[in-house]
């Protein structure tokens, strides 16, 4: 029922994703606005679970989730609990649907504070970014934890092998950066994963895997990015006549189509949220049924490979100093 | 002789620009290596100032200014702070010419901390961002002189009326952000220039003259930015084919002349130190001689606007509580 064309484009989504999984896929809502989408004949592993509430995208989450006790969220997120799903994900409230897994699922032992990882793409190919939103105030050490998490996401989902981690930094030299950035840095050095610090300007261009830095600035990041991309394209647009003379910019349109692939959020489904005991999958407001195709694929492979499971492993093993 | 390209680039900035302001222009630095580069009938107004030693790009800045008293960085502050010079301009190891400015003019009384202004480009004009990079651990109320001193750039240099502030953050509303964000909103609030929070996303589509942020979260913005533009520019380049068919890309290529101009920082000149008893212009190391030139005439406008004083009245004023 989230994000900006729901429920229709959630629908489309998952009818198109469910052949290509092994389990079910229930679509959680008002059953009346899910049903107009779905064709007489759906396939057998969609099911619809009702929920008489939605929560709005403006709403503020706890208060929202307060009030809304039968909002399509949190039965998603009691589906998780109850074991009755394995993952739960939407294009909705990402503040809702962060504080409705924190609360239901509660954290992995050892994790004090989850955090969204959100895949950007790169000269080469993808990197995970972590927190891209999910814990505002935090502690350098907690980057230790998203370096831990972010790795068993890579290597379980994106299939790295012994994935490098990154701190962002506004240098790169050990030293470099705010008192935050160098603890950040004293945490994570003496791991043989860890591949120092990274400006933002060379986390597009150089070989990354993961890439942590606390909420506000993968906030940041995410959103300059996001700015900087919209522009370009934007006085690209401006620049290409209207008139017969767009002819010409026809063989420019088709070279970069690949560009415009690689850039689409929509191809690589939505950001899980790292760190509790279940799987979010945390799609775009504005997700189109591509995305949320992707999404529950994301979703599934996380749970085939049992990510929680490896970041519970992970987590472990770092507090045991074992991989110290 | 201070950037990749110096001292070349510099004094063929210098000599472009020395018909254009009133004035002297001091090349400080290796006379001999200056003067291989200047003509025999040189502008009058062009002196060249003995420096015999250089910092390097890559030097740590307080341990390099120890070492080298007689470096071209510390001889130039050196002028400013004698009254013999009003601007100083380097496109040499930023955190060394901050240092140089820093020890040897101070701040202007009531600023705290000095903060580098950088200029962006936007979807309508351009807007300044502080702190880019001048001071990594601030407190926010810092903040709130950050938001003045760049007021009074954007009003005597770029010539905005009643310049509008916005705080980046990850969220827009009141109450959004991590700690440090919120007690900066509220120290900001309350000040009629004050625009509200700013997300990074709208940062270049809407009509900012200057936003504020610390310097950590200001050098993420500037390289992310940098990284995304260089990103997408490449895979352009790599998307026109190098044959014959290069032909059909002349179009675009034309047709993005002006962005290309808009993205250049060679256009803009350099990113003012603010809050000093004095005026730098902190110039990017790859700098070209267009780019000097450009910082040359910033700067001249900047002294001629007495921008210091303009800095100091309002910094006083809003210590004083006039603007409240």
């Amino acid at each position: 029922m989230g994000g900006d064309h729901a429920p229709e484009e959630a629908v489309k989504g998952a009818l198109s994703a469910a052949s290509l999984i092994n389990g079910e896929i229930l679509l959680v809502g008002i059953p009346e606005q899910i049903e107009e989408h779905l064709p007489h004949n759906r396939p057998d592993n969609i099911h619809i679970i009702p929920a008489s509430e939605v929560v709005d995208m403006h709403e503020k989450p706890l208060e929202a989730l307060r009030k809304k006790k039968d909002s399509s969220i949190s039965v998603a997120a009691k589906l998780v609990k109850e074991g009755r799903a394995d993952v739960f994900v939407s294009a909705g409230n990402t503040g809702a649907c962060t504080a409705a897994s924190l609360l239901s699922w509660r954290q992995v032992t050892g994790v004090k504070r989850p955090a969204i990882a959100t895949i950007f793409p790169s000269h080469t190919s993808h990197f995970l970014l972590l927190d891209a939103g999910a814990s505002p105030d935090v502690e350098p050490e907690n980057l230790l934890e998203f370096a831990v998490m972010g790795r068993s996401y890579a290597e379980k989902v994106m299939g790295r092998k012994d994935p490098k981690v990154h701190l962002i930094n506004i240098g790169e030299e050990p030293g470099k950066g705010n008192a935050f950035a160098k603890q950040a840095h004293d945490m994570l050095a003496g791991h043989d994963w860890f591949a120092g610090n990274i400006e933002g300007k060379d986390i597009f261009s150089k070989d990354c895997d993961v890439v942590v830095c606390d909420a506000f600035v993968g906030n940041v990041v995410l959103k300059t990015a996001e700015g900087v991309g919209e522009f370009i394209m934007g006085e690209f647009k401006a620049a290409v006549p209207s008139g017969p003379l767009k002819l010409f910019f026809l063989p420019i349109r088709k070279a970069l189509a690949p560009l415009k692939k690689k850039f689409d959020y929509a191809e690589v489904g939505g950001s899980p949220l790292l760190g509790l005991n279940g799987i979010c999958i945390i799609c775009h407001g504005r997700s189109s049924a591509k995305a949320i195709h992707n999404a529950i694929l994301q979703g599934a492979k996380s749970a085939e490979a049992n990510l929680v499971n490896a970041i519970r492993t992970s987590i472990e093993e770092e507090h045991a100093g074992k991989n110290q």
